[in-house]
């Protein structure tokens, strides 16, 4: 099949480098920029069509000259998920399908002034739909404004792509529950924490909310400098079937 | 005296090129960079600090490496002029005051999440405030949303920026008449058009609202790939005192 993810971007919405900050792993991105973590974000080729899921890179315009950039699914409406459609909406003679939740609340003034965007068709949870011979299923999680995950089907090949969220709805788990995934990436943005955080997951909210879910790779994403910090010493303390992914790095199958 | 101004960015909202437009203007600025146009906004530097005036620039946190920006003067708070804040608020171990408009209505969640920003200091219309020995002073404009002018004095020197804005206010007018502006800048994001534009000046309407206004030289920003069409033809036509302002463009005095 001719199925590609790239990471257009890993980070938490304060990115890496932090903006004046000088812990190690701020340090380290601004000596080596294979360390960079830009907004969180994925270049989908569907069977020779390009999606991207969530607009926070501010260089959209530049990335995807038209007519390369085919449709956008938004996991939701965050300034880090959504900023880069302020600009990218000014363009001319094009209707760029936007899919992400029926989110009542308007981010600035996107709806309002659309553009070129179409905002028309907003999926409801657990809603399949075709791209090309790929089927996309929305899938609900566990943030401060509704939030869509992505499951992404051809064939015999899954993938599931779960950020923002902390944990999983249960009528999520139960979905995910009856497929088998080769890849799922889910939000980790800090290093284990005390007590359970309320919008993002850390690592051990991350490793429990795919237990008992069947899945070969599972990489974490929405990665802040904290987590990347704390990777420096315990990397290797994570199980074998958990990666973390990187800006550029690529998913071929 | 020690005062530079740089244009950061010279474009409208769609900047040049836009996106998916093949017209002249947009296809030269494609072939050759510096025709490119970025959100409007320049860099003061003040006695040795530097502000800038809007952060409508997505790589603020690259341009201005912590602490080398002290500030930042916002003329309003439209995406094109505010959306480098949704990212560079992010930092951390810094407060960095964003003067601008008294203006109700959240961009985004600024407001509610300001991160380092301090918005607690808007002007009142006609304040001046100090910036080392440079006297800053805030002029009310005409736009869709609460937009200010700065007029930036010191000993004899005065420059005047004054975008976003359809004319001026009246008693706008009448303040700036009593002055002596070695530079105004102005937005001008169209070319003469049939009637006059809603929120931003045209060629016509830029020109004469500077009419019976002291100024050397008249410089035009906030423009859009029309007006550089336009001007392919036409910038002889203007007055010998009226200038094209440039992404890059410097003023030293």
């Amino acid at each position: 099949m001719a199925f590609k993810l790239t990471f257009l971007g890993t980070g938490d919405s304060a990115q890496v480098p932090v903006y004046n900050c000088y812990c190690p792993a701020c340090e380290l991105a601004r000596q080596n920029a294979s360390f960079v973590r830009k907004p969180c974000s994925v270049l989908l080729h569907l069977d020779g069509q390009q999606w991207i899921i969530d607009s926070g890179r501010m260089d959209l315009s530049e990335l995807f000259p038209a007519p390369s950039l085919h449709g956008i699914l938004q996991t939701h409406y965050h300034a880090d998920h959504a900023q880069g459609l302020l600009h990218l909406r000014w363009g001319v003679n094009l209707r760029l399908p936007v899919w992400g939740p029926d989110d009542p609340v308007d981010f600035a003034d996107l709806y309002k002034h659309p553009g070129i965007l179409d905002f028309s068709q907003p999926w409801e949870e657990f809603e399949t739909r075709k791209i090309q011979n790929v089927t996309i299923t929305a899938v609900p999680l566990n943030h401060s404004r509704p939030c869509l995950g992505y499951v992404i089907e051809k064939d015999q090949f899954c993938l599931a792509y779960l950020t923002d969220t902390v944990g999983l709805p249960e009528r999520t788990y139960q979905w995910l529950k009856q497929k088998k995934m080769n890849y799922c990436i889910v939000d980790c943005s800090m290093p284990p924490m005390p007590t359970t955080p309320r919008n993002h997951n850390d690592v051990t909210t991350a490793l429990s909310m795919c237990e008992g879910l069947h899945i070969d790779k599972l990489l974490f994403t929405h990665i802040g400098h904290e987590l990347d910090e704390w990777l420096m010493q315990h990397e290797r303390d994570l199980p074998a079937h958990v990666f973390i992914a990187y800006d550029g790095m690529v998913i071929t199958v």
